[in-house]
C-alpha cells in the first residue's frame, strides 16, 4: 500500500482506546499550552488587523474565535485560532523537526468543535492522529526541508487539520487520501516571513485551509493518490532529501506526542539555552545591569541562522534575536510576553546590553547548549555553560508550571476564577461530553 | 531598490495610458478567451462539489460566480472561477513559462468587479499589472521550479491577484510589498494533482489567497520584505536555478501580454501538435477508424514526461494523454470538450486506436512539432510532420476562431443571442462603466 493511503487508512481506522495513558496525558499537556498561548495572543494587534480585514467575508458567525468576543464561520475561526495561539512565539515545539505541532491542529478542531457537538474522548482521538500524521510527515522530510526555508509548521501543521477534521467527519480511507491531497497540494510557508505577522498567518491557514480540505473530500473533490510519495508529491518538490520510511514505521504503536516540548520563554526555542543560563546568573549573581560591561556567548549554529538579528526596533524582532535574549535575561531575571514588546526592546537599559552582546556560532555546541561570558566593569567575568534548558525534553516543564505559564499570560484577558475554569476543563477534556464548554471558558464575560 | 519593493512601486505608480494599444487588445483576447472558458466549466462536476462543500461557509452571498446562478462572499466566488476556468484545461498559456496566466488573475478580478463598481478601464490596467507580475516571477523560475513538480499556475498566480486586487484597492508600496508577501508565502499546487480536480483548484485557490492577502495587507498585517528575492523567500526556497533580474528588466516596456497564447483543443498545450497533425490526416485522407492499424508518434521528451498517460478510463486522464490526442484526431477529426469526456475515453473506437499508438519521446523535436505515422490495415502509411500548431505563439489563433472557441463552449448554457451579447461586452470591456455589466452577461436567465 502506498504511503499516503497506509497513512489515510490508519488514521480512517485507529479506535480511541489504542491510544497509551501516556500519550492522552501529554495531549492533555499540549492542549492546556495551546490554549494559554491562544488566549494570551487573542489581543495581538495581527488579530485586530486579520479579523477587519477578513470577517466582512466570513460566513455565518457560529463559531468561536477562541479569547474573543466575535464569532466567525469555523474556516475563518481555524485561521484566527492558529493567529492568535502563535503569534508569540510561545506554542510548543518538537525538537525533531521543529514543528510547532498543535497550533494549526488544534485551531481548526476547536472551531470545529465551537459549531458541531464533539465529545471530548473524539477530540483527543482526533488530535492524537493529526498529530502524528503532522509530525511524521515533518520527520520524513526534516531537516532538509526546513534547511532550504520552509516553515515547516504551516506545510506539516495543513496535513494534521485535515486529517483530524477528516476523522470527525468520518471520512472514508479514499476521502481521507483525497483530503491529504488537497493538503499537500496547498503545503506553504516561507521562512523569509519569520519577524512579520505572516509567520502567525501560517499555521492558521494551514489549519483552515486543512478543515476545508476535509470538507471538500467528503463531497468527492478529487485529488491526486500519491501526495506524499508520488514523483511530482509533497516529499520530492518540497524536500531535496527524504525517508519516507518515518511517515509509515511503527504507526499506531510510537506516538510523537512522547516528544512535545513546550517553551518557558515566547520566542524562538533555539534562544532558550541562552537566555535560561542568563537568568541564572541574573539570579545567583543579582548582577545590576549598568555592571555590565559586555557579553559573549558561544551558541550552536543554527541559533545564528535563525536568531542572529542585532540592530532590532520591534518586539517581534526580539523573538529572532539570541543578543536580546541574553540581554533580557541579565537585565531582568525573565522572559515574558513583557519581555518582547516594542517597549523593551527599545528600553535602555535593555538596548546597551544588546548592544555590548556578541555571539558566535560555535560547530561544537548543540542545539541544547549555551555557553555565556559576561565580563563587569569591575573586570570579574561570570561564565555559564548550559546544558539542557528548562523546556528542553529531557528537562520539562511540569504539569504546574504549565499552569503558571498558562495563568501568566491568561491574566489580561481573563478573570482568575474564569481562568482556573479553563484550565480545569484542558485536563479533563477527554471527559467532557461537548468540547464548547471548554471554547466558551476562554471568552472574556 | 529590492526586486519585491521595485515590482510593488511599479504596480502602484503605473498609469493606464502607459500601457501599448496591441498590449490592450490582447489582454481583451485573453478576457474573451477566459469568460469562455469560464462559462464552460461552470456545470462541471468539480464545481457542484466545491460549492456544495464550501459554500455553506461563504460569508455574504453578494459576489456573482461566473455562469452560475448561485452567489458567494467574493473570496469563494474567485475560487469557483479558478476552477470553472480552468478545469477544462482549455484555458491561456505563455508558452515560455508553462503558466495558464489569466485564470487566477481574472477570477480574483471578477468576482471583485461583482461586489464594487469597477470602470473597465480600471480593470484592464489591474489585469495588465496583474498578468505582468505572474509572468516576471514566473520568467525568473522557470524552467526548474516547474521541473521540480510546481505547478506554476498556482504558484505565479497568487502573485498575479495580489497585485491586481492591490492595485483596485489602491494600496501603497508598503502595503503593496506586504501583499507580495502574503501571496509569496501561500504560493503552492504540486503538479502531482495533474488528473484529479485538485489540479484546477490551484488557480482557484491562487485567486481566493491573492485577493486576500491584498485585503490584509490593506489593514496593515505585514509580511516579510523581500518575499521574492530573500534567502529564505520565493525564488531561493521554491527553485533550484532561478534569474531575478527577469522581474525587473524592462519594466513598462516589455509586456508579457504580447506572447500569450490560447488552446484550440482543451488538454495540455504539449499534446496539440499531434492532436493537429491527426486531425489534418483525418480531414485530408478522410481515414475509416476501423482501418488504422496502429500509430506511432515523435514527440518532445516533455510530452512523455506531462502526457505519457496510456491506460485511462476518466475524462479528465485524457488530458494527460498524447496517445488519445492522436485517437480522437484521427476517430473525430477534432477535439474539443466532447472529446474528454468519461464516454469519449471509454468510447470503443478511440479505444482501439488509442491502444494502437506508440509515443515516444525524441529529443530532436521541439515542444512545437510532431511526427506522425499512420499504418493502415491495407499497409499503407500516412504520415505528418507538424512544425507549428494551431494556437502556437508562431500561428495564434485570429479573434474570430476564439469568438468561435467561446460560443462552442458556452452553446451548453447561454442562449446563442445572450452569448452575442457577452462576446461583445468583452471586446469593449475598457469602456464599461461598470464591469458588473459583463459579470451578469454570464448569468442563464
Amino acid at each position: 500500500m502506498s504511503v499516503t493511503k497506509t497513512l489515510a487508512s490508519y488514521v480512517v481506522n485507529a479506535a480511541p482506546e489504542n491510544t497509551p495513558a501516556d500519550v492522552r496525558h501529554e495531549a492533555k499537556r499540549s492542549i492546556l499550552n495551546y490554549v494559554g498561548c491562544a488566549v494570551g495572543g487573542s489581543r495581538h494587534p495581527a488579530m485586530d488587523k486579520a479579523i477587519r480585514a477578513l470577517g466582512p467575508y466570513s460566513g455565518k458567525p457560529t463559531a468561536r474565535v477562541l479569547a474573543r468576543t466575535e464569532k466567525l464561520d469555523p474556516l475563518h475561526a481555524s485561521l484566527m485560532n492558529g493567529i492568535s495561539s502563535h503569534v508569540f512565539d510561545y506554542d510548543d515545539t518538537t525538537p525533531q523537526n521543529y514543528i510547532h505541532p498543535t497550533s494549526p491542529l488544534a485551531s481548526a478542531l476547536f472551531a470545529y468543535s465551537s459549531v458541531n457537538p464533539v465529545r471530548g474522548s473524539d477530540f483527543m482521538h482526533a488530535f492524537v492522529l493529526g498529530f502524528e500524521v503532522e509530525s511524521r510527515i515533518g520527520n520524513a522530510v526534516y531537516p532538509a526541508h526546513y534547511d532550504a526555508g520552509w516553515h515547516i509548521t504551516g506545510t506539516a501543521g495543513v496535513f494534521a487539520a485535515a486529517a483530524a477534521i477528516g476523522k470527525l467527519l468520518g471520512l472514508t480511507v479514499e476521502e481521507m487520501v483525497w483530503a491529504l491531497g488537497l493538503a499537500a497540494t496547498q503545503a506553504a510557508g516561507l521562512r523569509e516571513m519569520f519577524g512579520s505577522m505572516a509567520k502567525a498567518f501560517h499555521p492558521g491557514r494551514a489549519a483552515q485551509n486543512g478543515y476545508s480540505s476535509a470538507l471538500l473530500a467528503q463531497e468527492g473533490f478529487t485529488a491526486g493518490e500519491y501526495s506524499i510519495e508520488g514523483p511530482r508529491g509533497f516529499a520530492a518538490v518540497q524536500s531535496a532529501k527524504y525517508d519516507l520510511s518515518k511517515v509509515t514505521e511503527a504507526l499506531g504503536t510510537d506516538f510523537n506526542l512522547r516528544r512535545n516540548t513546550y517553551k518557558p520563554f515566547p520566542c524562538g526555542i533555539v534562544n532558550h539555552p541562552t537566555i535560561d543560563g542568563c537568568i541564572q546568573l541574573h539570579d545567583e549573581h543579582r548582577i545590576d545591569p549598568a555592571a555590565i560591561k559586555s557579553v559573549s556567548l558561544r551558541v550552536a549554529p543554527l541559533v545564528m541562522d535563525l536568531c542572529g538579528k542585532k540592530a532590532i526596533t520591534k518586539g517581534l524582532e526580539g523573538k529572532f534575536s539570541v543578543v536580546h535574549g541574553a540581554a533580557i535575561g541579565l537585565v531582568r531575571g525573565k522572559a515574558g510576553i513583557q519581555e518582547y514588546t516594542d517597549e523593551a526592546v527599545n528600553d535602555t537599559a535593555i538596548q546597551r546590553v544588546r548592544e555590548s552582546t556578541t555571539a558566535v556560532g560555535d560547530p561544537s555546541i548543540t542545539d541544547d547548549q549555551a555557553a555565556i561570558e559576561v565580563t563587569l566593569a569591575d573586570g570579574r567575568k561570570l561564565t555559564r555553560f548550559v546544558e539542557k534548558s528548562l523546556g528542553n525534553i529531557h528537562r520539562p516543564m511540569s504539569d504546574k508550571q504549565l499552569e503558571e505559564k498558562f495563568r501568566d499570560q491568561a491574566l489580561p484577558v481573563l478573570p482568575a476564577a474564569q481562568i482556573g475554569q479553563a484550565i480545569d476543563l484542558c485536563w479533563k477534556i477527554d471527559a467532557l461530553d461537548n468540547v464548547n464548554a471548554l471554547v466558551e471558558a476562554t471568552v472574556p464575560a
